[in-house]
């Protein structure tokens, strides 16, 4: 089933208690795309980038049917740049620089020949862009998720309850999902979100695992338990991206599959975490994600005997 | 098959963003006899009591085939006292007396009928009286489980060290397992801990659930996603009681046995915390048992379809 991305195409400067790296191609639609072509295709992109981004970058995706003609560059422009540095504990982050560059008139339109997408992922991105890609959509896709953070929530609330009521599931981080709705309790968060309007929640716990929500049904997803995290960036888009990918794959959005496809994600963001920025996203095959697969069957697996 | 539960026999008084009581029966041994009891009798208890130590408590755990032998009555001692307040999270509180009373003089005798029982759990007890039990067992059980804490670690290294290479299981939640080995990653934590003699070892994650490790294999737990926790007091106790107990009752110590066993003692901590002290527990049956059972394999399972 064809699935539409929107999101960044970037470049980073990542520093890790483990190393650092100047520049590598980074944004949410680079780390979605990386993990869904691993399911699915074609994958139809809507992104802006600058002149400087690399034509190998571009290549490399297409080989594995993503399509650009929705990603607009701007010749004389720079992509978005983002540079972070992560503490000890890898859960918590300093932004050192933001520059929006081509991101700061980012007025994304999609390409007649994405039209008809079934699925559809929009990630993090002022509320008011994702809500100008779905108005562009002729045809209601089956199934809709998105990610947001808490600049949203703190600057775009109006915007960001309005988008609410138009997606089918939000991915949130567990402080995000607590700051937007008041909640300490995820389950009461998560409730109060599906009262926005928003069907199915994944609220993402990081080291923690995943809990989805959808109607009173719950499944709580394990993270597979690493000894090193290299470098944490990128494993939500890369969690959302292998999510939506293998439901496209499957073309089945019942609860049952959506487990299913957490665990998909999950085991090709425990991959993401292990070297800088996509670089292992590039590496890994077939074989490779079915042995972390494997892995988290016997991690989460259990039988009752009495 | 025969348990042996050693901890404290207690009156706490709690305070909880819901509510507060002034004196409700407490204590390790307690809370886990209620939980192990469920599952398998008899059970043994080896603790230290004062004379305000109320025979309607006494009474009441008899009837489930709990043994008091081991349960040392000083008619003039008061019983062991905690006092102590939760903030809002739940996962953080603050202690506002501890009173030893007979605990301050615990020399635990096991008695002669207690003698060779296949299952122990040493409740948090000063590792010093967790080494005088297990040189007290004339026959080696089949498997010894114990807990510990935060202040142990800081006063007792020494002791902590010798008994964790004479026990089969360490109890021990992630900020506590962080602390005695010097790791972040709860991964490298657990091996740590397996280093030093305890093969098995379960990281307490609270709200995220738990993590059973033995060799390189590696078990997660969920928790149960609650929208109200009304009293935490008691629910690792509660854990480790259900955890052994359910263990006797299959008698069986393999690693797929463990598993079950602490979803079982998951379950039974789940009730647990809902009503103030051990109330809950003294109302639940071997139906709500299941009925929480089930909701724990619907919340944690999943089919891959490929």
């Amino acid at each position: 089933m064809s699935l539409l991305l929107v999101g960044t195409m970037a470049f980073d400067a990542l520093e890790t208690p483990f190393g650092k790296v100047d520049r590598i191609i980074g944004g949410s639609a680079t780390y979605a795309a990386w993990a869904a072509s691993c399911f699915t295709k074609p994958i139809q992109l809507v992104s802006i980038v600058g002149g400087d981004f690399p034509d190998t970058e571009k290549t490399e995706l297409e080989e594995r049917s993503v399509n650009f003609e929705g990603v607009e560059v701007v010749p004389d422009g720079k992509c978005f740049f983002w540079s972070g540095k992560y503490h000890m504990d890898l859960n918590t982050r300093d932004t050192l620089v933001t520059e929006l560059n081509v991101l700061a008139d980012f007025n994304p339109k999609v390409p007649a020949g994405y039209q008809g997408a079934d699925y559809v992922m929009l990630g993090n991105l002022a509320p008011g862009i994702q809500i100008s890609v779905l108005n562009q959509l002729e045809k209601k896709p089956k199934l809709v998720i998105m990610d947001t953070m808490n600049y949203w929530i703190d600057t775009a609330m109006d915007d960001l309850t309005k988008v609410l009521g138009m997606i089918d599931l939000l991915m949130i981080n567990d402080s995000e999902a607590r700051q937007l709705t008041g909640e300490h309790s995820l389950v009461k968060a998560a409730k109060k979100i599906q009262g926005m309007g928003t069907k199915y929640v994944i609220i993402k716990k990081g080291e923690h695992g995943a809990l989805l929500f959808y109607g009173d049904k719950i499944f709580s997803a394990p993270a597979m338990p690493l000894e090193d995290v290299f470098d944490p960036t990128g494993a939500g888009d890369t969690f959302a991206g292998g999510f939506i990918g293998y439901l496209a794959r499957i073309d089945d959005i019942s609860f049952e599959a959506m487990k299913a496809a957490i665990i998909m994600g999950s085991s090709l963001a425990s991959y993401c975490v292990e070297k800088f920025g996509p670089i292992r996203m590039k590496e890994i095959n077939a074989a490779d994600i079915q042995n972390r697969v494997n892995e988290f069957i016997s991690l989460a697996n259990f039988e009752i005997r009495n």
